[in-house]
């Protein structure tokens, strides 16, 4: 038996000899060119053949042995009879179907860009670089093994201490650090919630139009979303929806709902509270960006709002620091704030823990509030710059809303200019916004901009807003 | 009426005038102090009675307008009628259930433990700070915006690119940086891959003893799981297994199984890809820890193992880099790879951008195969003093299992000796080890100790092994 094609070229050079030999050879019974049963030469035999150490061989025939591919008896080495018959591997390979809740995966309604007028985007651009490296400096200095381990559950306990108080004084929360879990940011809460909160098949009411990515990850969870219209006041719920699709779960954003921009008027917020006590079930609130509403928010968030309001509140630092940093935080009642710490460790495994450092320190220092408040002004000002120059080219929408918080507004177009219609020819010029309609699921109709800006300087918005009003021309 | 209470002591600081007028006409109303129907004085009256500017109120009143709290009209302003009774709250609340799925998320075997022979946990003491710190110091120098954004879906490309490379060489993968899919570790691969490949209620295999986090991701994603016996060649599965529960998921650590340590042999990885291609679904290889085999991975991985074998692969940088990092792969079949990116994306929203950055810097300046080497090293020579050690103070154990890979053995108990009590007694005594019975869902029954050397210096293998044997004595 000729085995000189054992140790024919090409030799890789990063592999050792006795390592390509064990390869070859694994390779050759597997695909069926040695077939089982058939005898090897001995160990010597083969080594002065192949010109190499007789060690070699040995150790490549005893892995092989090892593993079930060759079997040692007393004549010597043989090809073993595998399990299976070797693979042809000439057909395509033919793949099992991907499942069907797969398909639950809202696409985003674009790509990550930026820019002008993209919605949802803080401007990293004005990140206080200095003071946040300053204090991932400190964290890794000061980091012992536990900080590079999986963290503690529920968040390491200076973070959640850290935001235990700036909730005080910002949101006039009163809670024990214990009931702030640290998540990897909104989805992962989201997620969170969906699984500890409601089981598979249970009603889960989400804004219309809203957030396909909070659509999607209740919809993962296994939930049934029922779409709530939302209107001036905020998501409004019909006596059908209560009585016909009683929900187990309220995903909303009261200070400032997405994409609408609306505010949840006070009535409706205590409504919603009592007829989600009486439904049994619980409130998400999603607070993903009332850090810049003008003075603070308007309204009080829902947690707290009652002693006994079955609400669960989630944060993100993804639009007041930078989307990549992946932290957020969840607070709940104190009754849930083991069940939420342990599930979040068994689920997500917890980590980041010099980040978590790091960002316990930027707040406490007062680097947050300062970062919030420079910002603040500065995303007023592009608001105001933003209404300026649409009034300065004014164009066909009737009207103009959202902005006591966050980072966008809203123009409702006339029905005689399609919002996705004027995305597409924006973005030719350059310009990106985002058509409402494709937030919003039927049969809610919308016809709307979402006009992000957040990201734009100043000095940028009037040659935006021209090239918008181009894009927003009558066909 | 007397308002004086209004603005009475104490005063909070942080708070201005008239933000606290504010709140405290709102919460008099929500509480019912001021009841419906009740008409307040004018502003100029008020103001002069509290000793304020006649514009503080105003803005109060008008705020509470806005929200619905008060009624503005011509005779003046007056407490609304809400849609609710205003909330006694002297009851202690009563909160809605958790789902009965919230029960399934199992808790660890223990919680986060440092020092010997904790299993699973990298020395980090080892980590090489200087050279990481160094790729995190250019990431965040050479970061450009999108950097800070939601990283791109399925990872940077360049981390994407430096993995598909790694694997190649490492692994013998050949596989386009596509098929990788950047994820924020294994618990989240899992809960990706649970979501994407399987539905509500289908079959998971799970080894038997294994890895209690991995079951949880599995569960919570509504599988329905199915242990699988693990003998010396790994997972043992039955012809009734494969009759009777015919899996959608294979969930299997062939390279080293965990707890139990066992390699799965060459003739079962073909069984099962067959038995698998065959029941039309998937397995999930998790390779947590072959980095640290002995001059390489005994065996191939079955990702690539065959050309059409229905497999994901899934590797972490927990144990070879820091687990707080939470940073692993996926990498999937070519066919895979939009839809895993893209679900990626839309599930966790992809962040950590900078670290994605460090670490392809890391990876391409051969920092990472220079600290495999070393940590492969020694570990190794952690293993042979603990084999050394428990040989110089012989137990009762009937033998001892493991370390062809990964940091940890397993010592097999004879029947009169319990795991669960030499790990109470041993915990009293400083030492940690875990019972391999706490890993075995029934009819498996364990009874062994799993001993990780990770983390523990050789100078300190005799001492800890001198108490562990303490608490072998029999009582």
């Amino acid at each position: 038996m000729n085995l000189n094609w054992l140790l024919a070229p090409p030799l890789p050079e990063a592999v050792p000899c006795q390592r390509l030999l064990y390869q070859r050879l694994r390779a050759a019974i597997l695909d069926g060119r040695l077939a089982a049963g058939v005898r090897l030469p001995g160990s010597r035999q083969l080594a002065a053949e192949l010109g190499i150490a007789r060690n070699t061989v040995m150790f490549a025939y005893e892995q092989l042995v090892a593993e079930g591919c060759l079997l040692a008896d007393r004549q010597g080495t043989r090809v073993a009879t595998l399990a299976v018959a070797p693979s042809a591997a000439v057909r395509p390979p033919v793949w099992p179907a991907l499942a069907r809740r797969a398909s639950l995966a809202e696409s985003p309604v674009a790509g990550p860009e930026l820019g002008a007028f993209a919605p949802g985007v803080p401007d990293v651009a004005n990140f206080p670089f200095r003071a946040w490296r300053g204090c991932l400096d400190r964290a890794w200095r000061a980091a012992r093994p536990r900080h590079l381990g999986y963290a503690a559950p529920g968040g390491e306990p200076e973070l959640r201490a850290a935001l235990a108080e700036y909730l005080a004084t910002m949101r006039g929360f009163r809670v024990h650090p214990a009931q702030v879990i640290v998540t990897a940011g909104t989805q992962a809460a989201l997620d969170l919630c969906a699984r500890l909160l409601a089981d598979n098949g249970e009603t889960a009411w989400v804004e219309n139009p809203g957030y396909p990515a909070a659509r999607t990850a209740l919809a993962m969870a296994g939930l049934a979303l029922h779409p709530v219209a939302v209107d001036s006041e905020g998501m409004a719920p019909t006596a059908t929806d209560w009585r016909a699709h009683p929900p187990r779960l309220v995903l909303i954003c009261p200070a400032h709902q997405y994409p609408s921009g609306e505010v949840l008027s006070l009535p409706r917020r205590l409504a919603l509270i009592d007829g989600v006590r009486r439904s049994g079930g619980w409130v998400i609130e999603d607070d993903y960006d009332s850090e810049f509403a003008r003075g603070g928010p308007a309204l009080p968030a829902l947690f707290g709002l009652q002693p006994d309001a079955p609400v669960v509140y989630t944060g993100t630092f993804s639009k007041t620091l930078y989307p990549g940093l992946r932290l957020g935080y969840l607070v709940v009642p104190e009754a849930l704030a083991e069940a939420f710490a342990g599930a979040s460790a068994s689920l997500a495994r917890s980590g980041q823990g010099i980040e978590q450092m790091a960002l316990a320190d930027f707040i406490q220092r007062g680097h947050y509030t300062t970062h919030l408040r420079r910002m603040r002004r500065l995303y007023l000002a592009r608001q105001q710059a933003l209404r300026a120059a649409l009034a300065r080219w004014p164009g066909p929408e009737t009207g103009i809303r959202g902005g006591a918080a966050g980072l966008h507004l809203v123009l409702t177009l006339p029905d005689t200019l399609s919002d996705t219609e004027v995305v597409s020819r924006a973005a030719e010029r350059g310009v990106i916004v985002r058509a409402l309609s494709r937030y919003a699921l039927p049969p809610m109709r919308c016809n709307s901009l979402l006009l992000g800006y957040g990201p734009v300087p100043e000095a940028q918005m009037s040659e935006a807003v021209r090239r918008l009003r181009w894009a927003m021309q009558p066909a």
